[in-house]
């Protein structure tokens, strides 16, 4: 592109860093700041600059927090003995906008991923077996992705756990809500046939 | 959302004013900037503070530009006498890029649209005729869109200019090149026919 400020240029090289933004996308979104109040632009760069600059994790579960201690780890009322083990704090709040879950979270940082160089090492899973060594804790639960890397993570950290007798588990797999038998596929099917429940009339609301 | 951070939800409240930019998306841009390295997220907000704070206009063509006058402007081999009218920087640089237009600018800001409460006096207008009335020209183009507003923006800057007795010319419209004539429109096509022009070989390439 021709442009004809070096200042739109350097603000638009900037914007078309991040993923799934383009140089056009990019030229619209600037130049939509452009228009705005100059006290506008502020807030908006000055909250970019200050979110890197002082977030911190937190250092027990490993959550985005402004504390030392998240607000979760930090309430009196969750369960402390519960862990919920999930990739990152977008599953974090996922969780916690069901409402269901009134546990403590661990957040790896990742799944192991040997494609992209992502090993054991990487991700916060020694702090998890520390906690679960040293803090009383009647249940584990891996909430991972049901992908490759999901799979190979849980079955690392359930070989990393079993020995401390701590009971496991894993979120439900199976049908979604809403979904109609014939368009779910085989293996999602099969599964939830496999390891079919007991009806329980207490769930149905 | 259920923000475990104050920061994080400063930052996603921000990102998710941009134009087509949702909650989940903006989180989804806020996490890529958390991994990366903090001076890597203080030039990018810094780019766009200093941007809004330092930007100009062209005091002669109303183009965005680093200083008073912009380099096309204030270039040596532009053709100065000619003038292309426009709604906004971008299509600046949509003329920039052909490489096929040699002489100066007027960025008009906008067109004239009564829905949205833009009359002419909103879009820099006085300061074309002026330029007309002051300057040498030897030829207006008016290259706005074919919409409605662009239309009535033409008529009302074809009014206003008549009187100096300066060619007023428009962009040339019709089938787009590589375009197919049973797909075109039927306004497209039939002024397409009405406006034919005489075959020149000089323009095939």
């Amino acid at each position: 592109m021709n442009f004809s400020s070096k200042l739109l240029e350097d603000a638009v090289n900037e914007f078309s860093k991040l993923p799934g933004v383009g140089q056009k996308t990019a030229l619209r979104l600037v130049l939509h700041l452009l228009n705005k109040e100059q006290e506008e632009v502020e807030l908006f760069g000055n909250a970019l600059i200050r979110l890197r600059k002082e977030i911190k994790h937190c250092q027990v579960c490993h959550n985005i927090s402004d504390n030392q201690l998240c607000n979760i780890c930090a309430a009196a009322k969750r369960e402390k003995e519960v862990i919920c083990v999930v990739e990152d704090t977008r599953d974090v709040m996922a969780i916690e906008n069901t409402g269901q879950y009134f546990g403590l979270y661990h957040v790896l940082g990742g799944l192991i991923s040997p494609m992209d160089g992502i090993g054991p090492s990487d991700l916060f899973i020694d702090s998890l077996v520390q906690r679960v060594a040293t803090t009383p804790v009647k249940e584990v639960i891996l909430a991972l992705s049901a992908t490759m890397e999901g799979d190979t993570t849980l079955f690392y950290l359930y070989k990393r756990l079993k020995d401390f007798h701590v009971p496991i588990t894993t979120i439900a797999r199976g049908i979604a809500f809403g979904g109609e038998l014939e368009y779910a596929d085989e293996i999602t099917l099969g599964r939830s046939i496999v390891t079919r429940v007991p009806y329980q009339t207490s769930l149905i609301k």
